[in-house]
């Protein structure tokens, strides 16, 4: 089997997890890798072309596809670059912030034929895709109820959240993704409300460090997404799917099965701490499926339509929060 | 000791369960059991008295105390004329739907400095209890988040749906209550939403099944309650406070402790039924609360205040449905 | 329904539990509590009679049923006599640490037609009969292992210890009746091995604080019993049953289910104390069982032979651990 | 950093793990495989050499290092050669059945001033890692008791068990091991038993497929070992260790951490399935480790000893339930 060779635009955090993963991978050739920021010395290692450019990639007629994981406002602009060219887009989250540049960049894509996947990873976590199964087996029924809890381990640094576009659009944009991932259904009216109870810099930066949204989903059900900038006991990522046949709970992934009984009482090691460890086999699993995608030139499982959505809740969650009232979700 | 000697005024389910309660409770005399339309022929043991008419236990010199067990439209008359004659009542839920009501018969019992307790068992739950434990105990820091899931095993008929009050009212009454119990603050401002998703019925009725239920706490908490009507694993009553120092979480109580592995799975029994089963404890440990409070002279644990509060959020939730937007809790 | 009335020969600790229990029980009248040693200023109550002499309640022919609570060396003797005069009897274990004296008691019992029950109360635990429940269901198949952990949260005296009859016939004792419950089959043979760990008191009285006794059942499957003095966390009191069509698996009571996380981990309650707290519930069944057995004239759920059976055992395993090798047990 | 040259020698399932994970190991450069049975068509990748014969790797001076993945009667001869060239040894266990040919083998590692590893993958499995840590950091305190579960999710083939050693060398070795790990002190005395309860076949090749161990340590402790060929729900390997300051206890690796709760109950996913599944981590930890011992010239973490002394107790076990009594182990 020819490998499928891959480009990676933007060499940060997570574009070196994805290129360590690339490197692992059978069948994948990571050929080159650009950032026009990162000093390439000490990864990746030798056989993969560097360099600030992104034309080496985007001119390497060798190279089939690429992962576009530079700052988000750079991620349209690639999208649309790479699939004029022709290679296939995996693209980080959020394609945009504004839908109008996310309907332009998706017709493109359309248009040029190449598949684009957007970064969802969680979609690719083995707890959540078994509530999703459990969804999918008919064990919960009809939905009725959806409860996720997203908690970070650590508050961003107040300068990352001024550009962040908002808690609702950096971070709880995976959870309303999440939403219509396990109930395979669409929102249609958010309610949010936020407060600053964890770091004053970040309201002085104009947005909330905690946040609970309401969900108004298509099929009637409702879910609650539950957000804190900060949980001192680490990563906090968990979902619950109730229904007319049950209720199926995922809870928090831990290092290691362990309790340890003392005069103290019962105690078992915090949860995983964050990202990077929790959803470590879902950032492989969601690169394997879109190069599975390619193969077998099936669609991608989360497209364009899904990068779009996601953050079209986001914005109404925002200007629920701001005007302090429900806010329908627009349709494209 | 000498013993208190109490009366029951209405001897339905709940009437009942105290009843047996008291008849094994050390210091209590249960002196006599009143009920207009209830056949005393089984129950209960014959050295109590029976009778239809309240005044049998009213005008009782001897009867220090009376539980107000009947329906809910007569609660406010039974304890205004039960403090009139001097006794301390206790009184199931909710005092009445109408807080101008409510207020004049708090202002009577005060008047006449006789103790009330209203019946909210579930702040006696040692599991909820001990989530409060963690809260004081400082374990929770300040206190960012609430979590409260009750879902009842099973809907009630549409007919007592009609006369109930209303979701808000009749059954996210206790999460109020025990919103207000666990973060030891007030609610100022309430959005509600909810479906008919299980008994059509019910939304003929003008009631919902289904509620998410958002509060925003005078210390900046936010606290969502989340409802329905039939679960049909059983009874789930769950709650989690989330703050600067961590996050306590309480489960289902379950029959037994046993974990069966087969080729199908792992699997557990189901929580207790319900709230008879789940909150048996309870049932005693306020009962037993409410007599030593008379005998130290002491406040009760939870007292008119705390009745009508709760009353005032539910019209303010119901309110806030009906209109899809937050609406302000009225304070007295 | 006619109260059985009941009378009590000893009133230590575990006479007082079962006293107050009796108290509480529908159908039952207390009618005389004996104890040469105690004082009875504070307990029972009033309508109760008392005495140092247990020809009170031998002598009187209004009572049905004694329950002998009384010290070991005394139970056969005791149980005797009930027996003679028409007395139904609930005996505490062991019925004696002699088998041939316990023989001898148990003709006396079946010539005299009264019924016998004898104290294994865990066999009324909701969480070890819902293991035995998983066994009679089919859901272990054949059973093939049996694994039992049984650790108490504080030794003895030694002074208790020097007159236990060793930790095999005092502590075992119980968890070779649950083996015997749990697999419905006999034991064999037994190999002990034990070791003073905890205190060396404990040794000089010529007994051992810590054991593992592995047991080979009549029907080829294997059981391992661990005991433990001195467990630091708590009563440590689980079981499981193993087989060709799964794993039982008994965890431990604990006070609550709540769990709190915090930088320092994820912490809940230790288990419940000690057998007061842990098997409160199966002390109230035992007797329920008793007296229901009388009502319809059935036999006991705990008979004679298994008094007589757990304490052969016994002594095999305390010549086994003497001896260092297997020992039979013998079968009367 | 120069890289480690590694030859593997058996390309059987363990050979093709290592291999695998061996390819994916920074620093680390896979030059030859090879194995006198298998067919290298599809495995390994093109850049690594492949052969029948075990000189291919020996007589290639560049590599380092050696991994012993052959057939067990094969182990010491190939641990000798290797080592008499100067390679580091990585050796599956057992070493050998024989432990005066183990003790040759070690002997002549030593004399060649070469690293020997021996592959008890489970010490760096990260629960049981843990429980160790739990001992080491004194929150057991003195252990007394140690619990090994240690179930196969399938029996082997008669014919496997046939030259197999028996389930004390094949299977319970692996918990020997553990035992000595855990709590860090020797075996003394072993009393065994075991029972055919699965397979009659295993039987007739003059083993069994059930069994109990019972360990006397040195510092007094006692540990319990528990196998079973098969359990129908998966791999079950739990430990637990107990002791004067607590107890640590190590459940099972599940695939998620989801619960379905529906009116039969509450359910989870079976453990997983077998070894290659629950130990994944472990195999590269084991291998990571051994690298680390030869990069910094420092002893392995499992060494000659380790290898000696559970194949001493295996024989131990075997023999005492031959004869049906306790056993000593021999020191060498």
């Amino acid at each position: 089997m020819k490998p499928i060779t891959v480009g990676i635009l933007g060499a940060g955090r997570i574009g070196q997890v994805h290129g360590n993963n690339l490197l692992r991978m059978a069948g994948i050739e990571l050929r080159a890798v650009t950032d026009p920021y990162v000093d390439f010395t000490s990864w990746p290692p030798a056989p993969v072309a560097t360099g600030k450019d992104p034309d080496l990639i985007l001119d390497d007629d060798e190279i089939e596809a690429v992962l576009v994981c530079s700052p988000t406002p750079t991620h349209a602009d690639l999208t649309e670059r790479a699939a004029r060219v022709g290679k296939h887009v995996f693209c980080e989250k959020p394609i945009d912030l504004d839908p109008d540049r996310i309907q332009r960049t998706l017709a493109i894509v359309e248009e040029c034929g190449v598949k684009l996947q957007v970064g969802f990873n969680r979609r690719f976590d083995p707890t959540f895709a078994r509530v999703r199964q459990a969804v999918t087996d008919g064990d919960i029924g009809e939905i009725q109820l959806v409860k996720i809890t997203s908690r970070d381990p650590e508050a961003p640094p107040a300068e990352y959240v001024a550009t962040s576009g908002g808690i609702f659009l950096d971070m709880t944009i995976h959870d309303f993704d999440m939403v219509r991932f396990l109930t395979g259904t669409e929102v249609e009216e958010v309610y949010a409300t936020g407060a600053v109870l964890i770091d004053p810099a970040i309201g002085e930066a104009g947005d909330v460090d905690t946040a609970v949204t309401t969900l108004k989903m298509a099929n009637g059900a409702i879910a609650v997404i539950e957000n804190s900038r900060q949980a001192v006991y680490g990563y906090d990522q968990r979902v619950e799917v109730f229904g007319s046949g049950g209720n199926a709970e995922a809870g928090n992934e831990t290092p290691n099965r362990v309790t340890v009984s003392s005069t103290a009482g019962v105690r078992s090691d915090k949860p995983l701490y964050f990202f990077l460890e929790r959803y470590q086999a879902s950032f492989v699993a969601e690169l394997e499926s879109f190069f599975r995608s390619i193969r077998e030139d099936e669609p991608t499982p989360v497209g364009g339509t899904d990068g779009l959505m996601s953050v079209l809740i986001g914005l109404a969650a925002s200007r629920s929060m701001a005007e302090n009232r429900p806010i329908k979700v627009e349709t494209p």
